[in-house]
C-alpha cells in the first residue's frame, strides 16, 4: 500500500492506495490560513497521521508516499520552488515527509499527478498519449507522452491554461494577454454567470442563485440548465465555444489519444462533454470526463514510483 | 550512404547523405504542374536517378531511402493519405520507390523530417525535447519528445500553425478562425508588406520592391530593414509580436529544450531570432535558427531509419 497526497490551494487530501490502485481510505484538512511553511507542513503531516489512524494500517505496510503540489516544482529534488497560494519557497517537501515517516517520498506537480492517475488507473488506462485538462480557478494541464509524464524544462510543461487564444483579450494573472483560462476556467464561467445574473435577475438562473443564498459556484449554471433556463443555455453555449477553442488547440499540437477533463465541473459528465464533442467535431482524439474525480490526484501521487 | 528526399508543394530535392550525416551531393526538380500521381512519382524517381548519376555512387552502396512528404501521411504504411498541393490520394509512395530501387524506404511528414534532421545532425543535436517551426506558406511543426518524433493520432501531431491565437481573427484555409499561421506565416508577412507598400509606395520598402520588378518575397522586408526603412521597422515589430505569441504558446504547452526555426526567412538568422528572443523574454527554452537550412528535410528523411 502507498499513500497519495493531493495538495491544493485551500486543502490537502490524503489517501491510502492499494495494489489495485483503489483508494481504501481518505481524509482531508483545510490548509487555507497556514501562515508559513512549517505550519503547512505540520498540517500535511497531521493529515497523514489521521489517515494512518483512521485506516488502521501499520506504517510498516506503507511502501512509499507521493505528493502532488500546485505551483512550480522540482521533481528531482522533491521541492516546491514557489506556489501562488501556498507559503512555500524552495521548500524540501519530500525530505521533510521522508524524515518524518522514514519512507521514500515522490513529488510532482498536481496536474501531472491527476493525469498520471487517470493514465494508470482511470479512463485513460492503456493509452499512450493523454492530456488531462483540469478546470478550476485556472486551467491546469498534465501531459503523458509514450506513457511518461512530459515535464519539460524546469518542470513547466503542460501550462495549457496560458495558451493565448485572444490576442485582444483580457490580461491574465501571468502577465500575458488573452490566455485560455481567462475565458474558459471555472472561475471565468462563474464570473460570466454573475454578470448575466445581475443583468437578468428574474431568470431561472437568478432563482437558483437566490435559493443558494446568493452564492454562485460551478454548479449554479448546470442546475439552471436542467430547469430549462434560456439565459443559462446561452451562457453555456458561449462557454463551450471558448472551451472548445483551447481543447482543439491542444489537439492540433499533440493529437493525443484522449483529452480527460477534471476539476469540479467535470463531474457534470456528458452534460459538459457531449456538447464539447459536438463543438470539436470529427477527431480521432477522444474527449472524456475524469473517472477518478477527486481521487485522480491522490492515486496519481501514490503511483509516482512507477515513473 | 542513404538517400533523403524532401518533397514540397512545388519541387522535390534529393540528397545523398553520408554516415556523418552530411549531404554529399544534391539535386532538385520542379514538381509543380504534375497532373497526376504517376507523373509526380516518375518525376521523383527521375530525380533520384539524376542524383545517383551526378554523385557517381553505386546503388549497392545505398542502404535506404527516406522521404518527407507534405500533407497527411501514414508512416506505418508508407503512404500519403492526401496533400493540399500534390496529386496524391492514399498513394503508396514508399512501396513505389522500394519497387523501383529495391531498397527499404521510410516515409514521414516533411515537418517531422526537418525536426528529425535538426535533432540528429543540426542545431538541436543532443537535446531531448525539440520543436521545429517551419515558416512558409503556412507554419509547420515537428515535435521531438524524449528523442522520438511525436506522431500523435493519425500522424497529425505538430499542427502548430493551426493553434488559434485570435478568436476574432481571419478565417484560415483549415476552417478555424484566427489560426497562428493566418498572421505569422511568411505568406501573411508578405501580404502585410504588400498592403503597406501600396499604402506608402514612396518608402524605402517601396524602392526595394520596385528594384525587384514589383515582386515581393520573404526577403523584401529584410532588405528594406537593413537600409533603415521606418515603415519596414514597424511591420517587422508587429510581425515579431505575432510570431512571439505562437512561439510562447508552444513553450507553455511543451517547454522544450529548444525551438528551431526553419523555412526561407529563418536564413535571416539573428535578424529574426534576436528580436524574437527579446519578445519572449526569460525562458529556459532556447530559440535558434535552423543550422541545416534547406538540407534539414533531406537529412531528416535520410535518417528516418533511426526512429
Amino acid at each position: 500500500m502507498r499513500i497519495g497526497i493531493d495538495l491544493g490551494g485551500t486543502s490537502v487530501a490524503v489517501g491510502l492506495v492499494d495494489d489495485n490502485y483503489s483508494v481504501l481510505c481518505r481524509t482531508s484538512q483545510r490548509t487555507a490560513g497556514c501562515k508559513d511553511e512549517k505550519e503547512l507542513m505540520d498540517r500535511i503531516i497531521s493529515c497523514i497521521y489521521d489517515l494512518i489512524k483512521k485506516s488502521g494500517v501499520s506504517t510498516d505496510d506503507i511502501e512509499s508516499i507521493g505528493i502532488g503540489c500546485p505551483g512550480s516544482t522540482n521533481v528531482e529534488q522533491g521541492l516546491v520552488v514557489r506556489s501562488g497560494n501556498l507559503p512555500f519557497k524552495n521548500t524540501r517537501v519530500a525530505k521533510i515527509l521522508s524524515d518524518e515517516f522514514g519512507k521514500k517520498v515522490y513529488l510532482d506537480n498536481d496536474a501531472n499527478c491527476a493525469a498520471w492517475g487517470e493514465y494508470n488507473a482511470g479512463i485513460a488506462k492503456g493509452l499512450d498519449n493523454v492530456v488531462m485538462v483540469t478546470l478550476g480557478t485556472g486551467i491546469g494541464g498534465g501531459i503523458i507522452i509514450n506513457g511518461r509524464i512530459l515535464h519539460g524544462k524546469e518542470n513547466h510543461a503542460g501550462e495549457i491554461g496560458h495558451v493565448v487564444i485572444d490576442i485582444n483579450g483580457k490580461r491574465c494573472a501571468c502577465g500575458r494577454i488573452g490566455c485560455w483560462e481567462t475565458v474558459a476556467s471555472t472561475r471565468a464561467l462563474i464570473e460570466r454567470v454573475r454578470a448575466e445574473a445581475e443583468h437578468v435577475p428574474f431568470s431561472v438562473l437568478g432563482n437558483v442563485i437566490s435559493e443558494n443564498n446568493g452564492v454562485i459556484d460551478g454548479r449554479s449554471l448546470f442546475i439552471a440548465l436542467k430547469r430549462g433556463c434560456k439565459v443559462s443555455k446561452s451562457i453555456f453555449a458561449e462557454y463551450i465555444e471558448l472551451l472548445g477553442v483551447g481543447v482543439m488547440n491542444v489537439i492540433e499540437v499533440l493529437r493525443p489519444d484522449m483529452v480527460v477533463f477534471g476539476g469540479g465541473i467535470s463531474k457534470e459528465g456528458d452534460t459538459l462533454i457531449a456538447p464539447l464533442r459536438e463543438n470539436i467535431g470529427e477527431t480521432p482524439t477522444r474527449l472524456e470526463a475524469s473517472s477518478l474525480n477527486d481521487n485522480a490526484g491522490i492515486i496519481g501521487a501514490a503511483l509516482l514510483h512507477l515513473i
